[in-house]
C-alpha cells in the first residue's frame, strides 16, 4: 500500500457517505431489529478483528508515527478492551435510561397521562481522529465505539499523521460491520482538511467528536454553531494538567516526585493530552538538580507529524521568552532518523518561574504539546491555593500531599474539582483507565463542553436523544419501554427502580 | 408597586450580581455545607412561599398578561408541585449520578487505580424567562428550579411581559433562599434587553437557559458560543407540534378531533410552544364545518405583549400569502379590552392546503406564536408518511389513529421519533405534565439542543458537570463518593448497582 494511494476524498464521496449514514441510521435505532444485544456482538466481532491483527497494525502505525511497537501493541489492547467494556454497557442496558410513569388521575398538576421515556441514537456522526493515539482516539477508537455503542452511524475523517493505518483499520471496522449484518453507511473513512470542514456542517450529521489542537477545534466548533440547525460538537482541545506539591510532599519523597514528574512530562515524548504542563513546587524545593537529571537521561524520540513538531518549537520559544521564565535542563534532540516528510525528534526541556509570574502571564497556562513543562515555584499555601484558582479548564490536575496537610489539601480540592474533570491523588494526570467512573474531559479550553466524557461507558450520552411516548398501545411501543419487559431493562418506573 | 419603578438592570449591577452567584457557587456546591437535603428544603420552602401568596401572584399577572386568574392559580400549583417533585429528586440522590470503580490489579488495560465520579453543579446559571408561561417558565419556574435543585446560583432576566409578577415572586425566592440560609448571590432578578445580552457574555455564567422566540434565541445562542469560553446555551425556541390524522381516525370521532383540535391551538390563545401547528387530514375528511364552527365559537382573548401580536399577525400574513393556501375560518377579534400598552385580543384563524403545499414550502411548517394553524390534507399515506418525513424538528407529534392502521401507526412512530421529544399518541401536543418520564425538547429549531429536557427531574443534567477523584484518601472524597455512603446514595460501584 502507497500513501500517494490514499487520496484526499472528494466532495461528493463525502456527501454520498453522509447520505449513507442517514439511510443507515433508521435501522440501527430500530431496537427490534438491532437490540442492545446486536450492537454489543458488532463491538466484540470488531474487538476480535482488532487483536487479531494487533501486530499488523502496530507495525503501520511505528512505521507511521515512530511510537515504537510496545506501546502500540498496547494501544491495540486498550481499543479492544474499551470496544468490549462497551460491549457491556450495551448489554447492560441502563444507558438507555428507561423512565416509565404510568399514567395518574389526579385533581391538578399532578394528573398525568401515561408517559414512557428513553435514549435513543442522535443519528450518525462524525468522528475526527487524532494524531497522537492511532488507535485509542482514531478510527476505531473512544468516540467511534461509543457511536457505534449508541446505534449511531460513524463517518471518520482520518488524521493526517498515520493514513495507512487509518485505512487498514476502516477494513476491519468494515468487514466487522459487514459481520454483524450492519446496514451499508453504518461506517466509513474520509481523508482530507475539507472533508473535515464539509462533514461538520453537512444537515445528515447530527453530532461531532473531536480530539486535536484548540485551533483546529475551535475552527469546527464555530463551523458546528454556525450552522442554520447547529449540532453538538464535543471537541477535547488543549489542557495544562496542573500538578500541585505540598512542601512536605517535597520532604517526605522528593527524588521520586521529580522523576515521576518527568516520567509523566515525557511520557510519549509529551504528546498526551494529560502531559502536566505546569508543577507547582515551594521555593527551595532543591528537586532542580533531580528534575535536570531525570530531564538529560530522558530519551528524546520523533514528534509525530511535522506539524506538532514546528509547533511544539513555536511554544517552547513562547515559554523561554515570558517574563520571569529560567530554563531548568534541557535533553539534547538526538539525531533525527526520520524519513521523508516525518518529524524530527525533540529533547524534553524544562523551564522554571516563580508562580506568580505563571498566573499573570496566561500563555504559561497554555498546552503547549510535547516534551516540555514548567515548574512553578510559590512562596506559600496561600499563594498555591491562588495559582490553583487561576488555573484555566484541564482533562486532569494531580495533588501530591502528605497526611498532614489536611488544610492544604482540603483548600486545594476545593478549588480544583470545578477546574478539571478527574483529580488525581499523589500520582500524574497521564493514564487514563478506560472504566465506568472514568471522567474524560473539562472546562474550557480542555473540552467544548465540560458535562461530558469521551472515554468511559458515560461517553455514549453525547449521541443519545430522550423520547417520550404518551399515551402509546403498548404493541406499538419500543420493547424496551413495554411494562413486559421483553429486553430484560432496568428502568425508573412510577419514580423507583424497577425491582 | 409601580411599573417605572422597574428599571433595566445596569451594567455594573449585573456584573456585581454575577460576581455574587460566583461567590456563592462553591458553597453551595459543597455537599457537605449543602447536602441534598438542605437543597430539598430550599425548594419546598418557595413552593411553600408561592402556595401562600398564590391569590397576590395570579392577580398581578393577570393584570400584566390578561391570562385569567383561573388558568394562573392552576399555574401556580404547577409551578409549586414542580419545585416540590424537584425537591423528591434531590433527595433520592441518583441525579449525582455516583460511580465507584475500586483499584483492580491487572496486566494490561483492565488495571485501574481507584477512581469515583459523580455529578456537581456546573455553576451559575442565566435563565431567561418565558412570556407565556408567567409562573412555570417564569422567575421560578422550570429551569430555576431545575438550576437551584443541582446547586447552581441563578440570575434570571426577567421577561418583560410580567414585570411586576417577576419582582414579587423574585422578592419570595429572594426570601426562601434566605430562609433556608443559602449564601448571598444565590438568586437574583434582572431587567432589560441589554441586561439580557451582558449575562451571557459574562464569564461567571456557565450554562444558559432560554425559553422564547427563535429570533431571540439564536441571538442569545449565537452570543454563548462566541465566548472565547463557550457555554452550553439550552434554548427551546420554535415548534410546529404537527398532528397526523388516519382516515380511520376521522371516520370513527371526526367531530371530536374537529373540536379536540381547535380546543389544542385556541388554548391560551395559541399561546403556547406546543400548539399544534399542522393538522394532516385525509382529503375529503369531511371536518371543514365542524372546525369552522369551533373557531368561529372560540372565545378571542388578548395577545401577551403588543410584540408578539404583531408577531402573530405578521406570521399569519405569511401563511395566508402562500401558495395552495384557503381560509377554512376566522373568529372576529373582540374587542380590545387592553389598558395602554397591552396588547389588544386575536382570534383564531385557520387555513388550509393541500400537503404537498406544505411540505415543499418551509415556512408552512415554522411556528406562528397564536391562535392560529393549518389543515393540510393529504392524498394517501404514503403522503402523509413523506410529510411526517418532511417535518423539522418539533417539542411534540400528535397521531391519531385507530386499532386497525396498525400499519401506517407504525411508520409514523418510525419517522416520528427522530423529529420530535414527545409523541402523543390520541391526544394533543398541549399538555406537559411534570413527572420523572416527562421530555419537553427536541431537535432544531425546537431546541437548541435535542438531548436534554428543560421539563422533568432529568432537567437537571443540564447544569452538571462530573468530576472523577482517583486515589483519594476517603477522609478527603465527598461524602457521596465515600465506601461508607453518609448520604445513602445509589451508585454504580465495581460495575453493578449498589443493593
Amino acid at each position: 500500500m502507497n500513501e500517494t494511494l490514499i487520496a484526499e476524498t472528494s466532495a461528493a464521496e463525502v456527501e454520498s457517505r453522509c447520505r449513507a449514514a442517514a439511510a443507515a441510521s433508521a435501522e440501527l435505532a430500530d431496537l427490534a431489529a438491532w437490540p442492545p444485544s446486536r450492537r454489543a456482538s458488532l463491538l466484540l466481532g470488531l474487538a476480535a478483528a482488532l487483536d487479531a491483527s494487533a501486530a499488523e497494525l502496530a507495525g503501520l502505525a511505528d512505521a507511521e508515527t515512530g511510537l515504537g511497537s510496545g506501546r502500540l501493541t498496547g494501544e491495540v489492547a486498550r481499543t479492544t478492551w474499551q470496544l468490549q467494556l462497551l460491549a457491556d454497557v450495551v448489554a447492560d442496558g441502563a444507558f438507555l435510561e428507561v423512565i416509565i410513569d404510568h399514567a395518574r388521575a389526579a385533581e391538578g398538576p399532578q394528573a398525568r397521562p401515561d408517559l414512557r421515556r428513553m435514549l435513543q441514537p442522535i443519528g450518525p456522526v462524525a468522528v475526527y481522529a487524532a494524531a497522537n493515539f492511532p488507535f485509542a482516539f482514531s478510527v476505531a477508537g473512544g468516540d467511534t465505539a461509543a457511536a457505534l455503542a449508541a446505534g449511531c452511524p460513524v463517518v471518520v475523517k482520518a488524521h493526517p499523521g498515520h493514513p495507512r493505518t487509518s485505512q487498514r483499520t476502516a477494513e476491519l471496522v468494515l468487514q466487522a460491520c459487514r459481520d454483524a449484518g450492519a446496514p451499508d453507511g453504518t461506517f466509513w473513512l474520509v481523508h482530507g482538511f475539507e472533508a473535515g470542514r464539509q462533514l461538520v456542517t453537512d444537515p445528515r450529521i447530527k453530532a461531532a467528536a473531536f480530539t486535536g489542537s484548540p485551533r483546529g477545534g475551535r475552527a469546527l466548533f464555530d463551523l458546528a454553531a454556525s450552522r442554520p440547525d447547529p449540532i453538538p460538537f464535543y471537541g477535547e482541545l488543549g489542557s495544562i494538567n496542573p500538578v500541585f506539591v505540598t512542601a512536605a510532599a517535597v520532604a517526605a519523597r522528593g527524588a521520586e516526585i521529580a522523576a515521576g514528574f518527568v516520567g509523566s512530562v515525557t511520557l510519549g515524548n509529551g504528546q498526551f493530552c494529560t502531559k502536566p504542563g505546569l508543577l507547582f513546587l515551594p521555593a527551595g524545593h532543591g528537586l532542580a538538580d533531580a528534575l535536570a537529571e531525570a530531564v538529560r537521561s530522558a530519551r528524546p524520540a520523533r514528534m509525530l507529524t511535522p506539524e506538532i513538531s514546528d509547533g511544539f518549537r513555536s511554544g517552547a520559544r513562547d515559554i523561554a521568552d515570558a517574563d520571569g521564565i529560567r530554563l531548568l535542563a534541557a535533553a539534547p534532540d538526538g539525531q533525527a532518523e526520520a524519513g521523508p516528510g516525518q518529524a524530527p525528534a525533540a529533547g524534553a526541556v524544562l523551564y522554571t518561574a516563580p508562580a506568580a509570574d505563571v498566573t499573570r502571564q496566561p500563555r504559561l497556562a497554555q498546552e503547549c504539546f510535547g516534551p516540555t513543562s514548567v515548574v512553578a515555584e510559590y512562596r506559600d499555601e496561600d499563594e498555591l491555593v491562588e495559582a490553583a484558582a487561576a488555573m484555566p479548564g484541564s482533562l486532569a490536575v494531580a495533588i501530591h500531599a502528605e497526611p498532614g496537610d489536611e488544610q492544604v489539601s482540603r483548600r486545594l480540592l476545593e478549588v480544583l474539582r470545578s477546574r478539571a474533570g478527574r483529580i488525581v491523588w499523589n500520582g500524574w494526570p497521564t493514564g487514563v483507565a478506560v472504566t465506568w467512573a472514568m471522567q474524560h474531559g473539562g472546562p474550557w479550553p480542555a473540552t467544548t463542553g465540560s458535562i461530558h466524557t469521551s472515554v468511559g461507558p458515560t461517553a455514549l450520552r453525547r449521541f443519545l436523544v430522550p423520547v417520550t411516548y404518551q399515551g402509546t398501545p403498548a404493541h406499538l411501543l419500543p420493547g424496551a419501554l413495554q411494562d413486559a419487559n421483553p429486553l430484560g431493562l432496568p428502568a425508573r418506573v412510577d419514580g423507583e427502580a424497577r425491582g
